[in-house]
């Protein structure tokens, strides 16, 4: 049966199957192929070249054939949407083949895949024999024929992640009776099949209650708010009736959404990706910021949630899971997709390894590679369709017109042959040296001003003892505000608000602070004890007092102990201290570096200035 | 003539040709084709599909249908080899379509091209078929039929770069010829045809002598030395003989070779990639080190060389100048290859936009992208094949076992499907956070012990202003070294070495150091001269003094005037300073950020110890 199948040349038999072909120039590269019976099938014969040595998985490495490049397997993958189209690109860079199962001629994916087997991953018969393709077999998308694929897996096929994990996530009221059986936190829910289950329910959980279709919802798809006990028949209704069904979830009062995207190796092992934060218009997918800009306690918390979900289920590959964040900083999961996700689509450009390749080592077997981010910050903005046909391809060619003009911005274009309203036409990542870089550039695209630089996490913090001190202190600010750097300035008193410098210290590196100013006269306490209490560079700056004119804020504060350093500046020059800040911030940032640079030749010049000033006009017209 | 070429529909059509066939779904996706006249091409009519829409430039959203995506142009490629590949990856990625003309049939770019056409580059009849399906042409090996170029420029076809480029740059002696025309600095050269003139040059050139063929050389090929004046008849020998084509070079006793990026927008514009380190090993491209370790000065003197050589050339795309770094800081040209080249590779993964997305840009009119780096630190080794057939396959696929398990190493596999010695067979890009971090990976990576962090770059240089400071300062060190991270301990002396201070300084940037600390007594000006002379961090140590006991050094260091700021810490205490140096390099390294807090946890677990047996045993006891 195998031979029936098109297939390319597997790596091994190229050369001598080529020339066993008469016309090797003209053969097709790439080949569609429509399961047997379809009317329109033309004679197989035509288009059959090699039988399947590609098929089973091949020995890695221990006896048989070498290796050649990084695997020989095989990837099928069901789906060939962007997220395959995707793989395919991560794919091909490391030369592994991947064959796409889609029932659409022109999907993404088949412009970049091995080779694209047209027909439906919903169909058996086709799941069958398309499996037979392929050495291990994943999924983009989790609306596949999972009874197939389980019975597939009993016939000793390699299914990543595992069936049973599609089956799971494929009904979310199942997804969520199965995380909760294993202690994840979620929000309330249960399943309704009555109109009075249903009033029963929104007694139970309160208004406004979220309803939800079990099965095939995605992108708001299959969701509806009731407001009130009276809208919920129609809200019924709007999802096609208890028929289709349905639960209803206590409604997340969320502040932010988060998520996590995991990779599961074959021996289980796991690594997280930075935790990033979604941001949702309509229920669709608008912005991506990573990493998200909540404290490294809600990151840990979210990222402990989410390794846990993923350890509940079985198979390797990646995994995004989607997080509620509370107002009372609780993270509740929110839903599970077993494959790569948009969410992750920014990993191409800001980390290490992009979920794509992270997913291919994972169902390969290969070890994982490292999630970590290897530019500070990026932005993900999704291309989706604004108009339908023509006039929405204008809309998005102005869009990505933009966005070629803006560094660090990076354009995908998934090709899709027709342009819908809200379709996921393509996206664009922006990464930078820091967050505030990206999100001017993504106002830069979106041709708004919605970025207040005023309301961006600080990375400098300026605290003082007493509001007395502020007539110097100001100057830090001022020097930072110059370079564009976020401060927040506020008064912190060592001796009379001891439990909030202690509050303050604590949390400063969680809020994003990475230099810390601190002014103080006298028995200048503050930012001794700052720096006790925290691992950031605690700046100090002596403030004059009246008894002995500062010396003896400047001795407080420099002479430290050994094991808690403070960076002392001269009494009373906070410009200073802003200005080590800058350096402090710019030794790992080219782009503040050379500002920093800048700032100090304009010094110079103007010295050079009134040198030339004094040396034309001399001391005496000078001094007048 | 158009319609008896295959070609897949344009994405205007594509959803009406697609009703139009009668078996959609069984329809080649990818096709190759012969030129006419093939003895062994099957009927046309089967794999005729559409007719080209595509073939000619579409206009650009001016007029016409809207673009879709990126751009509607199809670019044609001659050559599909790695290069061409890689511009076919950034092609996907962006939606745009390449086709490609190559000879082989499984040639790398022959997987995730939109379509190959194959046949020969070298072919005037089939390059100037192949014309017809693309809206512009261009190139990734320079050894095609120029001549056929010219002529197509003539009747308006789009090539970029132009004919009159790849003309100059396939004869390596009008290459010479035409650069040292346009003042760009070179090796002597002269033509040589007989015995007697090479003789002539070897006395004017003297040994060893360069001799190179004019035509059809790279990766060392027709290239030879000649020794002496005895060996000159066999090396010419070598090479073909003077009927070949053959000129020599003055042996250029080059250090260092760099290679700059330049790529060129339609408009003439230019921008550089950072210059890189290329190591040759058997005049095959081994390793590039990106930046390249060299000061800044000579970073651009190099740009600016290899700037003016591309700009004396017609036509856009990307260049790369390969060049030699001499003795005395000169900056000699090489070559150039007026296309991408393998010392830009690893632009893939460290830069903003890859020299690949970046030719596509230039050729298409695109604003150029952002070419600075996103990450501080890259290293590209090439897979070279180290023996034949399936044995050579075998040691590449140990090696690329080696490299999935490295933190931030990318493997890019070819796939092409004769593995030979020598040949390029796939590439290892290593990126991170510094050059000492991506050097030890690539260590890691060739199981060898060449890199010794001793001899790393230093992040923390440690300076003083007399041997007697050493017996304080030598705990900067310590603390440092605790902590793993690579720093320098040496003596600058401000008032006695002034020259030794300011070359210090100036260079201290350039040599990847991030944080310098300087321990100074006295009339201590040491910190303060530094800190003016470079916008890196400057923590300054005042040493004890016999008659002011240090109070002279702490104020000579702390008082600072506005504008130059040095972090002070207490009268003799280093090991803070190394402290507040660690709390610098934190602030954006979470690991290293975790071990200081952990530092911190243990000096407090100590005093908790006395505290509990001052506790125990009282005061009595314990002071004995």
């Amino acid at each position: 049966m195998h031979a029936r199948l098109l297939s390319a040349p597997s790596p091994v038999s190229t050369a001598s199957s080529s020339s066993s072909l008469p016309s090797a120039g003209a053969r097709p590269r790439r080949a569609s192929w429509k399961p047997r019976g379809s009317a329109s099938a033309p004679p197989l014969s035509l288009r059959a070249r090699a039988s399947m040595q590609a098929a089973a998985p091949l020995p890695q490495g221990q006896g048989g054939p070498p290796v050649h490049g990084v695997s020989n397997t095989v990837v099928g993958v069901l789906g060939g949407g962007q997220l395959g189209k995707m793989l395919c690109q991560a794919a091909s860079q490391m030369g592994i083949k991947i064959v796409i199962l889609d029932p659409l001629q022109d999907c993404p994916a088949s412009s970049v895949c091995h080779e694209h087997v047209v027909g439906s991953f919903n169909d058996g018969d086709t799941v069958r024999e398309f499996a037979k393709r392929c050495g291990v077999l994943t999924v983009e998308i989790e609306h596949v024929d999972a009874v197939t694929l389980e019975k597939l897996e009993k016939q000793g096929v390699d299914c990543e992640p595992k069936a049973s994990t599609i089956m799971i996530i494929q009904d979310k009221y199942r997804q969520k009776n199965h995380f909760s059986k294993f202690g994840i936190p979620l929000p309330d829910f249960m399943e309704v099949d009555t109109l009075h289950s249903i009033e029963e329910a929104g007694e139970r959980f309160g208004y406004p209650l979220m309803v939800k279709s079990k099965r095939l919802a995605y992108d708001g798809r299959g969701n509806a708010v009731a407001q009130n006990k009276e809208e919920l028949s129609s809200v019924v209704a709007s999802l096609g009736g208890f028929e289709r069904g349905l639960y209803v979830e206590r409604w997340a009062p969320f502040i932010k959404e988060l998520s996590v995207i995991v990779a599961r190796s074959r021996d289980g092992s796991t690594v997280c990706y930075p935790v990033v934060e979604t941001i949702h218009k309509d229920n669709i997918c608008h912005v991506v910021e990573a990493p998200a800009d909540v404290s490294e306690k809600i990151k840990k918390s979210a990222t402990g949630v989410a390794e846990k979900a993923i350890k509940s289920l079985e198979g390797a590959g990646v995994f995004a899971v989607e997080l509620f964040l509370t107002e009372n900083d609780q993270i509740l999961l929110n839903e599970v997709a077993p494959r790569p996700h948009n969410s992750g689509h920014q990993t191409i450009e800001s980390c290490y390894t992009s979920q794509y390749e992270q997913h291919l080592r994972a169902i390969l077997g290969i070890p994982l590679g490292d999630p970590s981010m290897k530019t500070p910050a990026a932005l993900m903005y999704n291309i989706l369709g604004e108009d339908e046909g023509e006039a929405g391809f204008l809309l998005a060619h102005q869009l990505i017109g933009r966005a070629l003009n803006i560094p660090g911005a990076s354009v995908h274009w998934y090709a899709k042959p027709e342009m819908r309203k809200q379709r996921k036409m393509g996206h664009i990542t922006i990464v930078g040296p820091s967050k505030m870089s990206v999100k001017s550039r993504l106002d830069k695209l979106l041709q708004s001003d919605t970025y207040d630089p005023k309301k961006a996490s600080p990375r400098v913090s300026i605290i003082m003892g007493s509001d007395s001190d502020l007539d110097v202190m100001k100057d830090a600010e001022k020097i930072l505000k110059k370079f564009n750097i976020p401060v927040e300035t506020t008064i912190v008193s060592a001796h009379r608000t001891p439990e909030r410098m202690y509050d303050f210290a604590k949390s400063a590196k969680d809020r994003g602070v990475e230099v810390i100013i601190a002014g103080a006269g006298g028995a200048a306490h503050l930012p001794g004890m700052v720096a006790s209490l925290t691992s950031l560079p605690v700046i100090g700056v002596p403030i004059k007092t009246q008894s002995l004119l500062g010396l003896d804020s400047l001795l407080s504060i420099v002479q430290m102990p050994k094991g808690i350093p403070v960076a002392t500046v001269a009494i009373g020059n906070a410009e200073n201290a802003g200005l080590l800040a800058v350096r402090m911030l710019a030794s790992r940032d080219p782009e503040l570096y050379d500002r920093a640079i800048k700032y100090q030749d304009d010094l110079r010049d103007m010295v050079l200035e009134k040198a030339e000033r004094l040396e034309n006009i001399g001391w005496e017209e000078y001094l007048k």
